[in-house]
């Protein structure tokens, strides 16, 4: 017989707390009783799991020594109040918001992280840019010696949250049918339009998903001081990361090495040479990075480029966090 | 009395061709006999200029003799095959296609090098990406010791053709109301979507597009080793470029500088840092790139990060070609 392992989710009624309980079911995770946790607005909802459904209950007042593992997947500030009591519960904390204090991991590229915890351990998954970044760039570290990583990210409208779904949706069908334009999660026109940030800017205009990225981007590939320039956008698409990646090597890139390396790579898929991926066509509920425009610079011995789709909410949260967690209870059992 | 020019528009019938018909009359451009010319195909056609329609001929068999000035907006292999023609009849040749052979201008960063011109003169107008980038760029210049760009460019189904404009409204509809998708310009879904390439790419996967950028954008700011890159991506979208620019340079960036150079930059107008421009909002029908998020890097001081948006096919086609005209026409009269 084998051990099970009671959980509690956390924002399990936003788009990736969501993905995360189907992630788990999909996965047979040894899992014995789930209890999904939200704010008091969302209380009275229900998850399916299983075959059944499953109450949302409260996150206030919710004892954690009922549980063994605990995913976070609710923003910063609430794992920020009730991590610690989590883990003083004895939890295993996996904190999707990548707030800072946990080394973030994903399973294809760092696991061995892990090893140096001691337990109960709290473990950030990164953020889906970071993660689609790590997975094709950590197969060509032997390869390339890399010094700046400049990155677009074209953010879909499910990482802004599924009210920003329904608004392309909506913001779509009033153009077509030529009724006047009522933006509402947004401040303008997304439909048929980029916008040039996801989120507001800091005084330095920066974005947080771009200083998150290149802080886990760092971490992950364990390269302290590499350049990343990243810009995050907003593209009108539903689903799905869509990312140009220029990487610098500080020595000459050998493009079909580094196309070997990536075809070879675990959570990536190279589509060939002939073909691209996409979001729509591709990436959308599936568990790799997929790779395609493998090639190197006009005229520039040292530069390396690539075009990157991934499904944000899976292997860009929900599932990678779930795979941490397998490689967690490892040292549980 | 002030002179008149004879004109031709050759490629009159395409969406660019058509523009620039339109920013003729606009501008009040000094115009006698207005000659719009295109395929066999296309005639019969005409285009509506100065309160009347101007009936398409055939190029085939046209006499240069009959203008002084020609524009041609219908692709490389009709510049090849009839450039000669018309600068052996004395023409001066504006070239939209950005063959090589011709030095591309952007009056705002090099209306000098029309200077050292031989009259007639044949003189390449940039694609839309280079021209943006020169703008924003070229009033940098005395601030930024420029090593590197880096940029993604998002661009539009009026990019490529006015079939790929009516395809994203027919993909987008049908998507919508739940019918089958059937793509026909493009091979695949189009309308929520991000697609890697604009185009074919060559044998080491660069796209014609890419390539051009690059070696005008050397050009235009007399840099020939610059290092670009770039990435052309297709964006649903109907109109207007949008792109991130990442730029290197060799000494730190005074990111306050930069902004007060942009501001005061002709051809380029700032939204101010608490907004940014889009092209469905600003930039669409409008003169002038648009800039915004001007900003540095993540802790790396030698960086300056731009967001631009414009009208492809007005300053990045149409309006730049009359702009040269009336800068060649100033050296006739």
């Amino acid at each position: 017989m084998s051990a099970t392992f009671d959980v509690a989710v956390i924002g399990a009624t936003g788009t990736v707390g969501e993905t995360l309980v189907q992630v788990l079911e999909e996965r047979d995770f040894p899992l014995g009783q789930l209890h999904v946790l939200a704010s008091e607005a969302s209380v009275a909802q229900s998850i399916p799991f299983r075959g059944r459904n499953v109450r949302v209950k409260s996150l206030n007042g919710f004892d954690f020594n009922q549980v063994k593992l605990v995913f976070f997947c609710a923003g910063d500030a609430v794992t920020a109040a009730f991590a610690g009591q989590a883990s003083e519960a004895g939890c295993q904390v996996i904190d999707l918001a990548g707030g800072a204090g946990a080394p973030a991991v994903v399973p294809e590229v760092n696991a061995q992280t892990l090893q140096g915890l001691s337990a109960p351990s709290r473990v950030g998954t990164p953020g889906s840019i970071a993660t689609a970044l790590a997975l094709a760039l950590a197969p060509l570290q032997g390869l390339l010696d890399i010094e700046h990583v400049t990155v677009t990210a074209c953010l879909p409208m499910s990482a802004s949250s599924r009210e920003a779904v329904r608004e392309l949706a909506r913001q779509t069908t009033e153009l077509l049918n030529a009724r006047p334009l009522e933006p509402r999660v947004f401040d303008r026109q997304v439909a048929f339009n980029m916008l040039a940030q996801v989120g507001e800017p800091d005084a330095a205009g920066q974005l947080a998903l771009e200083k998150r990225a290149h802080r886990e981007l760092r971490e992950l590939l364990n390269l302290p001081l590499l350049k990343v320039s990243i810009s995050c956008i907003q593209a009108p698409v539903f689903f799905g990361d869509s990312l140009t990646v220029s990487v610098r090597s500080r020595t000459p890139v050998d493009v079909q090495a580094a196309t070997q390396a990536l075809e070879q790579a675990a959570g990536v898929e190279w589509t060939g040479a002939d073909d691209y991926p996409t979001v729509v066509g591709d990436a959308v509920g599936q568990d790799v990075v997929y790779v395609g425009r493998v090639r190197g610079g006009l005229g520039d011995p040292c530069e390396l480029n690539l075009w990157l789709v991934l499904d944000n909410v899976r292997k860009g949260a929900a599932l990678n966090a779930v795979q941490v967690a397998e490689l967690l209870i490892k040292r549980l059992s």
